[in-house]
Parts: C-alpha cells; sequence; structure tokens
C-alpha cells in the first residue's frame, strides 16, 4: 500500500514530508516519483484535477485536502472508489472567526467609513444591530460557527437537508421549510456544500425573503450562489452588503462586475485555509482504517455528494 | 432643586423629555428655558464648552454623558463643584465588540484585501494571528475589555495608574513597569483617560517597544496618542497597522494626513455611543443621591482627573 500526494507547491513538498514523518513505514510519491502505477491504493488530492485518479488502477481512495469535495465529485470516478474529506482539523474555528469578522464588519459599518474615509468625511452613524442570524448547512463547520453566535448573543436559525438539533438553535430543515427558514433574518450565512441539488440555491427569491436590508456571507462554494441575482438583491435592496469568499469562478476574473461593487467586500478563499499538520493527521488515521478494513474518517456520501 | 441640560440637537431633547420622565417631581430646563439660574444646582454637559456652567451660581453637580470628562476637567472649575460621569450604561460591551471587531479586521487582513479589491487582485495571504493585545487603561471599560479578549482566546496584559488584579489578565502599574508591560505585545489598545499626565503617553518609545508590526488601536482620547509618531512608527514598521476612533482633533480635519494614509483605518468617534436611555437612569440616580447626601455613582476625583 503506497500513497500519491497530487498537489501545487509548495503544499506538495509540505504534505509529502509531512505523511512520511508520521507514516515512516509507506511509500509516499509525488505523482512524478510514482513507478509502479499498480502499488497505489491511496490517494491525497488538493487543488489539482481529479483525471489523474485514472492513472492508478488499483486505487481504493481519494482524500481532499479541504472540508470540500465538490472538485472531486464532478468527476466521473469508479463506483468503487472510496471519497473522504478533511472533515475538521481546525478549520471550524478559524470560519468561525471570520464568520464572526464579518458581522462586526456590517455591524460597525466599516465598509461605509472606509468609504467617507477616502473622502475625508466625518460621517458618525448609530451601529447597525442583527438581531437573528440564518445559517444554511448544519455540518460540522456550520454547526460550530451557530454554537459561537449564541454564545456571542445572536438569535440563530439553521437550515440543513435533514433536521440537525443543535442546542439554543432553530433547525429546519427541506425545501417546504426554506421559507420559514428564511424568516425574519437579519444575516444570512452560507455554509452548505456545493452539490447537483445546492447549486445556485440563494437566489433572488431567497434574498427576497429576508428582513429588507439584510447582509449575506458566502464562506461555501461560489456556485451555490446565483451571482447575478446577487446583483440584483444588491440592486433593489433587499441585500445591503454581501461579504464573499467563494465565488462560481476562482480566481475571480478580472472583468467580473463584483470587484467594483461598493457594496461587496472580497477575500480570495481564505476563510478557512487547512492547517496541514492536523490534516495530515487525519489522512495518516485514514491510510491505518482503510488498511484495517475500518470505517473511515469524514467518508463522503456518494449519493448526497459531500 | 433643578436641572439643566447642555447639550446639542438632537440629545437635548432626547434627554431632558427621557429625564421628566424618570423625575416627574423634578424641573428639568434647557440652557435656553432656565428663568432662575439660582434655582439650578444639576447640570448634565454633552459635546459643549463647561463655560455655560459658571451662569448657575448655586451649582453643585455636573455630570458628562459620556465615559470621558477631559473636557470638563480641562476648564477651570469651582473647587467644590462635584463633576460625575457615566460609569458604563452599556458603554463597555460595545467597546469590547468593536475592539473585537477591529482585531479581527487586521487578523483577516481586510484592509489589505479592499486595497487588492480595488485593484481587481486576487491575492491569498496566511492570516495573521495576534497572541498578546496590550490594554492601556484598566477601568470599567478597559477591564471589561480584557476579560473578553481573554475568553476569546488571547493572552492579555493591562497597564494602569494603580495596579489592578483582574483574572487570567497580567497587570502593571506606573510608569517604572510601561516597558515590561509593552514587551512582546502584537496589539495594543488605548483605553486610558486623558489628563495631564496620560497627553501623548503613546509616542514613538512606545510604538518601538512592541513587537515589530504590531497593531495599533485607539478608542480612548485623541490626545492620548501623540499623532506625529504615530506615522513615524507606521513610516519605520513598528507598527503595521491602525484603526482609530478618536482624534486630537475632532471632527478630524480635512487636511489631516490621516485620512488618506492606507496603513489607518478611521471610524469617527462612534466605537462605543452613549445608550441615552441607560444613561439618563444613572443622572436620575445621581440626583436623588445629590438631594440625600449618599455617595455619588462614577463621580471623578479631580486630582486624578477621572
Amino acid at each position: 500500500m503506497s500513497i500519491v500526494v497530487i498537489a501545487p507547491e509548495p503544499h506538495l513538498a509540505e504534505v509529502k514530508s509531512k505523511l512520511c514523518l508520521l507514516l515512516p513505514e509507506v511509500s509516499v510519491f509525488t505523482i512524478n516519483e510514482v513507478e509502479n502505477t499498480d502499488d497505489i491504493d491511496f490517494a491525497v488530492l488538493w487543488k489539482k484535477t481529479p483525471e489523474h485518479l485514472k492513472d492508478f488502477p488499483k486505487l481504493k481512495l481519494v482524500c481532499s485536502l479541504g472540508a470540500g469535495v465538490d472538485h472531486i465529485m464532478s468527476y466521473a470516478l469508479p463506483n468503487n472508489l472510496k471519497i473522504a474529506r478533511i472533515g475538521d482539523a481546525g478549520l471550524s474555528g478559524k470560519m468561525s472567526k471570520y464568520v464572526q469578522a464579518a458581522i462586526y464588519h456590517w455591524e460597525h459599518r466599516f465598509l461605509e467609513y472606509a468609504k467617507y474615509q477616502s473622502q475625508n468625511l466625518w460621517k458618525p452613524m448609530i451601529p447597525r444591530k442583527i438581531n437573528t442570524v440564518g445559517i444554511m448547512g448544519l455540518g460540522v463547520i456550520g454547526t460550530r460557527v451557530a454554537k459561537d453566535l449564541v454564545s456571542n448573543g445572536y438569535k440563530v436559525k439553521g437550515y440543513s437537508r435533514s433536521l440537525k438539533s443543535i442546542e439554543f438553535v432553530y433547525t429546519f430543515a427541506g425545501e417546504n421549510n426554506l421559507e420559514s427558514f428564511l424568516e425574519n433574518l437579519d444575516c444570512l450565512v452560507c455554509l452548505l456544500p456545493l452539490t447537483d441539488q445546492t447549486k445556485h440555491i440563494v437566489n433572488l427569491p431567497v434574498f427576497q425573503q429576508l428582513n429588507k436590508g439584510a447582509f449575506f456571507i458566502n464562506v461555501a462554494r461560489g456556485a451555490v450562489l446565483n451571482e447575478n441575482d446577487l446583483l440584483e438583491a444588491l440592486e433593489l435592496g433587499f441585500i445591503s452588503e454581501a461579504f464573499l469568499d467563494v465565488f462560481e469562478k476562482e480566481p475571480l476574473p478580472t472583468e467580473h462586475p463584483f470587484w467594483s461593487h461598493t457594496k461587496i467586500s472580497i477575500t480570495p478563499h481564505v476563510a478557512s485555509l487547512t492547517d496541514l499538520d492536523r490534516a495530515c493527521k487525519q489522512l495518516a488515521e485514514n491510510y491505518f482504517r482503510l488498511k484495517r478494513g475500518d470505517e473511515l474518517l469524514f467518508e463522503v456520501d456518494r449519493v448526497k455528494g459531500y
């Protein structure tokens, strides 16, 4: 049993060396180093096309180095190939802080004050106040974000595919309950995985059902949002500002209208960067589980798509 | 015993009407309404010159509507005139959130990303991490900010005139210990009252002793900072960015170099706006205490100056 790591530099060298330390008995290769492709049964894939996977006929498991696997799922893979992802590895705590940072940014009107600063304009305003935050997506990360927002004094509603129970969070599930979930939200945070079902799920009718002038945060995947509908929702005042870390096409194309929009704040997919140390420990654990035939950590459900 | 309220509109009308509701037996006047100046023994002063106070020969107590009284103390007032301020009235919680908002803003590099956004530039960077925050000023507000930062996982050092004891906060007092306090700080938050002793206390040597490239937040009073020294500290890289809510002259003059500085974020003295409801309840309580001759809430020490 050998491992191949398929990732761009500098992560490639870093992941390989960490795995070698954690699994001293195991051969770990980069894609160019593999001599016997039949020998590879475990692949680590990050920010590279899954097409490389077809080179390894005996592959049993492919692990993403992030929480999302939409880049892997969108590719036709053999049915018996198992897929896993990174479950937490510090991602949740980072994401939670990023979401709180964006919320404070909006509540304190930092974007507006930055605009006034560029005009040498002293213009005190009453701060905004979010009473209720809605979180779409209640996986490991969404649940952590929800709990932290509750601790920070916000009323929190959560929406997911199947009904979850989280203390002090009002939870909703399924399309039929989307409307009740969206009711009375001052802020909508998107943390859904990207699947066929969630593509463009955040659209104009969704924005229209929030409290007028609500705040939208997308830290999930760009294609969960209908980007044109966001522009329209901003134009119509359904949304006052948006904070976006992810985009349908990344890097965001230079000519994209989001760049120069005065009510959109852009960060380049950095809300929650994988901690490679912790991620590699999960990879090593999954290597042992695969070898023993045990249940894998954070295995992806091929039907659900996450 | 009657009350005069000296404040700009719209606060003037609001404070007067709230005090009338809280003290139905008492006459509350605006400065233009006072007929018998001898009748006034309680003045509420906000954002107006203390010069008006000399019109009331029998005045016993003047209350500021904010946490600071430097605007009152800078004026020569009779020695027997008592001075009080607003102690908390929600100020601490608001200030604490503002400070956390500024810290997250710096840690997540939102200012740099805003600059890159204006250039249509996708440029992911590793987030910054603050390990140790130093807080200058450990009054009611500074103590609350320190405690909240401890809860949020930061190591916190505190500096004050006399030594304070706050759980999990490393406290220092007096000029002789300023150097030890400044050692190893990634972020310096100024919450000192403005007095003769604290004027320009935050200067180039202070910035020089912080960890290189530290973050500076001023939410106290503008004149606690030597503004030219901040510009120099930014130029020399002692400070990477500053978040400023207060300025030596307010509104910040149009020609001031802070406005266009790419490493300074400006908000117009809004970090912690007085909640007039809660403030007026404190004023009413002090009215009763003055009448009974009891110890006042948040009376200012004329020698210390706060």
